[in-house]
């Protein structure tokens, strides 16, 4: 049987962040496979192109060179090389029935985790391995959770079909989209989709969260001439000129009274030296609204901006789509079936509907869209626990007796629903 | 006999500004017609399409009644009427030979004029009727000259052609070129443009003169679409955000090693309220260069950028070309023509080759460019008187004694090439 | 008694806008004398400081001497010269009791009035005189209902004070304020302030009104220094450049997410010409949300920027407030009175509570927010009316039917209160 | 005796950038030891504080390792450690006399050398053992110059004194200032600074050289708060909008009618991630002029443009000054001298006075400016090489034969002045 806080502790050792999820996505498969489960993975399971916000090449070659050496199964591995990191297990029952899909995501943060003693996983020797990485936002305890949930129906002693979805790349919003793409969301029935914490305590369920912005995150790249900023000036197209004119303007664009907005460009970087004309710039944008439609609207004039700043000093341009991701609207008979089940699992007893969630973007929205865009349901559940610090700061932390009564819940859900 | 100081008394105490020099235009005309000259002036005189910043129709119609109101020939400004208000006066002589023009400007400028005692024209009785406006720049004394000029070789005593223009709207460079446009210069085989002052003392001559910048004057209209800022801001296109974006990037554009320049963005005016997102702007820019080739780049770079922060903003532009100039190369030859001729002028003891001039632009470069690319010769000449105060300020004067001596100077000059 | 319709179209033919309601006023003030009122007005009726966006002295004189031509007493009108155009009438009922006041406006907007046959005002013979000027926005409406106010309750056979406050430039939110700062609001227990129209139809009545926007309007100025932006660029200070450069800024404000913003640079104007470097200019701005602090702290950001754009391009600056509002937060009691004598007026069918409006922004908010702090009550009526056409539009109109309701259902609720 | 070309490509190959040249200067001071100079280096050469653009801490570390693993003379280099790689030579003649400079500059330049086989260090096996780094403006030959004068002058068999300056960071204009800072200018009674190259062909000398920019280089940090983008925008203090806002306002700083002048804002970077408001932005800007004064005047309104930029966004700002130079006024009694010394040296058959020199700025114009200051006259002369490739080009190289003639030219000189 899986010791799930080993697990989930040797996964926080080993902090991957999006894409490059070599060695987690390697356990995860090894594991999926000895429990008898059918496994697909690497390119077989998430689109290539449709990836957003792909690390370079020389990026996840030192990541993979990093997962080999710390253990994963080369001939696992191999096949996930270049970012194809999702894994997706499944598991026919008994008899015909529905088919009921969950997602967990596995990537880490670029943060760096504290070494100061009240924080556990440094008091008890499990800290990031990974210098400026850490799981800081509780995906090492999703994919333990999901691990945990595979062990526990891997008998196939129900009827229908089990989907176990481990993505890579939630953060930042880039993964999902790309498994969707693929096909593996057509023919599920339903899925539930979880976080950890989120401001929820420990003994607290939600059945469902909303209040998840739709988002576009772009990069774009302006493309001018250098030329010696002394000698000849008007010889030089002025990348930063382009960019630094598409920055103010993207941060002019109007409110909206149609729909809650926000934008920013979160980085811009540009040229190389005091006296060279600036040839090159690139530029971080990321759009916001409560809408699709809205967010659609400001995507579209952020990217005009971008062209006619981009022309008006005569650079060449191009834009990235480098993550994404929509609202949720959650079936409201899936999140009170799931707080039906949690009623039952001992350690649970505060129990809510939707509920707003302030995690700003997910890209499960797209799972759970395409799932109800073909007739299926789902929800996004949140499963409390207290943690130290906020997500994403160095001493953040879940508390473990929370794996095995999540395992317990999402076990229950699925034997619900396969019948 | 004319009475000069009287003559330019009058055009003095009426100082009408570019393109409407009805009044001035139309006794031009008069004095040329009992001069015995061919008179050429309204629509054959000057291509309408071709001129340059012309006033609104309302205010050209203003100029003209107040022009009738105060004397001018209601048979000839008819003819005038719309800003038509070139003259040109020609006079056979008695042999063939070449043709030699002069060209003379009479517009005024918007500057109120001093009321104090020390001001000459004040303390004589021939301040400004016209409130507001001023000759303060010596232009009723050119157009006192070329009448003086017209008298002096009224008996056509000479051989080939005389031409004497009269040119409307110098100030702002938007008269001459469309007089060039009309065909006017075509076969002029040398051409003597001049100016009072520009800090050339009395008794000096310049025989030419150089540092006349290329300039073009530009007008761009910017149409958004209004919206209410609070209901509804995202339906508005914002004339202002894009004229705003178009001003700093214009000023931005780069320094040219291969030429001097200046750039100025010199009116913006848009939006009408508080609370509603402005659908107009517009925006006076002017552009200059120390060569013809640099100032077009220069307003290339102005136009592409216009159109691109309008387009950025989804807004529709116009632009105006409303003046402009090119530098004058003068003829060393004509230059030294002039100064021999000087000489023999009492009241002139100091005599320069081309000299510097600081005044900028002048748009009589399209008339000797013309010439010079047909095959004739030209200069533009300084006169000089001391002033006052500068040029444009509203204690300008000129010394009243410069004004036969200038007439005494054309005339031989004109006599010399015309045998 | 009163012609209410012969009232309101006179009114109508003279539409005055802000702070010029001369004629109106001395009108009011004629009819509240009459019906044996105590009448303040002029410098006691209306601080002069505080009053906001006040037109410039020519402007005022102009109207004040149309006012003249036009029937206004001249008595009358030489107390409010310079815009001291706040009326208010006091009647002391036969017994002590709580002070009562209803606010009414009087300006008109800056609306070319329709001359088409199907407007009617047009069509009857009551279309402005006063050329571009228009009663859009009911206050013709909203003055006769208070002189018929006046006249029901001239007997003073009730308890208490009656406090009729007719006020000048609701329109730019700019007089109201004037009025609360002279104290008028002291000593009032209740307040009653209303609408007509703002789409709600004819036989409806609302109690309350919700969604008033805080809102600040702003006048910036950009003091430089001129230079002929050829021969000496360098020497200029320019305003423009500083002026732009707080247009992006200011729209670049971000979003917050303690409450929905608006930001407008309304009117942008600036410079005298191509080639002077411009030393002026002069911006209109302004903020709004839903809450007092979250404008107050928008409104400081504008007024950081444009400090250091100013600063930035060594320019003096200047900012004067023109307008403002607050939110309203009408009192539930007030609004369900208001209900139960409606329903006793015949005509009205329709009740509701406070109803959100959809108006922008009223400076009524600070008589409301005076009379509440010091432990009076109020609230905000809408009153229907069918309208042809939306408010501020050149073909706006009222259905005069509404006059006399409007007049039996204020009398009711006065009459309820001062008992 | 120096066997000149070996000791050339041993520098070439070595090439070591601003304030990293440890090796370098280590072989300097060793040979220059040997040969009984008196060396003065490290703290004792130069200002630390005045040293401008130095780099990190750990870049310069790096490079301190590095030249001790390539052969530097540990305990040299470590009282060079930090960045202290000025090297002085001090040699007393035989009897009293003035005290006569010359000045070497040994830093390579951030360029990638190429491997193609036309390229004479690649063939002939001396091309950059550091990748990315490369002797491109030959100051490897420079140095190997100074050494070779060295040893021509070792003798001390003359009457004065002779200093011999070995400077880091020419390159960006960063190392001369704090040698002069030092003091080490002040009793020198005549300098020669001299460059290989620069388009004069093999065979010419030039005496002189002018036309070098005053410059200043400057880096400027704004340091603002981060914020989550989509959940608290408002918290945030952008240091990109400041950025932004000072790089499109330090393009539209005016031309000058008072000198050309050059502005370029080199690089801008900023910000962390696209969902948050970025916290810290840096800035690299460069002013140049023809005159000390305007690019003062220049790079005060770059000062203020930064201040305010940052403060209208509430952001903290710090500049750092890493580079910059003066106009060079070399005295013609030194360039005539120089010339007259080279007509003595076989090789030189072109001789020419002061020359344009279109190299940009060049701060061995403090060290002159400070001899010339004190009352003492100094020059900057071309010695010509034919080069295959422009000056920074990965393909430019020199001819070695203009090594030992350029070291026989200076000590001509050298002999002449100290008599």
């Amino acid at each position: 049987m899986l010791d799930l806080v080993s697990l989930r502790r040797d996964f926080h050792r080993h902090p991957e962040v999006g894409f490059t999820e070599f060695r987690t996505a390697s356990k995860v498969v090894e594991i999926l496979t000895s429990l008898g489960y059918e496994v697909i993975y690497g390119q077989e399971a998430i689109d290539g192109d449709s990836r957003r916000g792909l690390p370079s090449e020389a990026v996840l070659e030192a990541a993979y060179e990093r997962a080999l050496r710390d253990g994963a199964n080369p001939a696992i591995v191999e096949k996930m090389r270049g970012g194809y990191t999702a894994v997706i297990g499944v598991k026919k029952g008994k008899a015909p029935g529905p088919t009921v899909a969950f997602r967990f995501d596995m990537d880490a943060l670029p943060v760096l985790e504290s070494t100061e003693q009240d924080h556990f996983p440094q008091a008890n020797g499990f800290r990031s391995h990974y210098e400026g990485n850490m799981h800081a936002c509780a995906h090492d305890g999703h994919t333990t959770i999901g691990l945990g949930l595979a062990e526990a129906l891997s008998a196939g002693d129900f009827s229908g079909t089990l989907k176990l979805i481990f993505q890579p790349a939630e953060e930042g919003v880039r993964g999902a989209y790309a498994i969707v793409e693929k096909g593996h969301l057509d023919d599920v029935d339903y899925i539930f989709c979880n976080h950890l914490g989120v401001n929820v305590p420990l003994g607290e369920v939600h059945g469902g969260s909303y209040g998840f912005l739709a988002t576009t995150k772009m990069m774009a790249h302006f493309y001018g001439v250098s030329s010696h900023a002394g000698a000849s000036p008007e010889q030089g197209k002025n990348a930063l000129l382009g960019a630094a004119t598409a920055l103010l303007n993207i941060h002019a664009i109007p409110r909206f009274s149609t729909g809650d907005t926000r934008i920013n460009v979160g980085v811009l970087e540009g040229g190389t030296a005091a006296n060279i004309i600036p040839a090159y710039a690139k530029m971080v944008v990321e759009t916001r609204s409560i809408t699709e439609e809205v967010n659609a609207e400001v995507e579209n004039r952020v990217r005009n901006i971008i062209a006619h700043s981009a022309a008006m000093h005569e650079l060449d341009y191009k834009i990235e789509v480098v993550g994404g991701a929509i609202p949720i609207n959650y079936d409201v008979e899936m999140a009170e079936l799931a707080l039906e089940e949690a009623k039952q699992v001992e350690g649970f007893h505060s129990f809510k509907h939707g509920e707003y969630n302030s995690m700003g973007s997910e890209d499960a929205s797209f799972m759970i869209k395409r799932v109800q865009d073909r007739g299926g349901k789902g929800t996004y559940m949140a499963i409390g626990t207290d943690i130290p610090a906020p997500h994403h700061h160095p001493k953040f932390d879940i508390q473990e007796e929370i794996l095995p009564r999540s395992v317990a819940l999402l076990n229950r859900i699925a034997r619900r629903l396969l019948t």
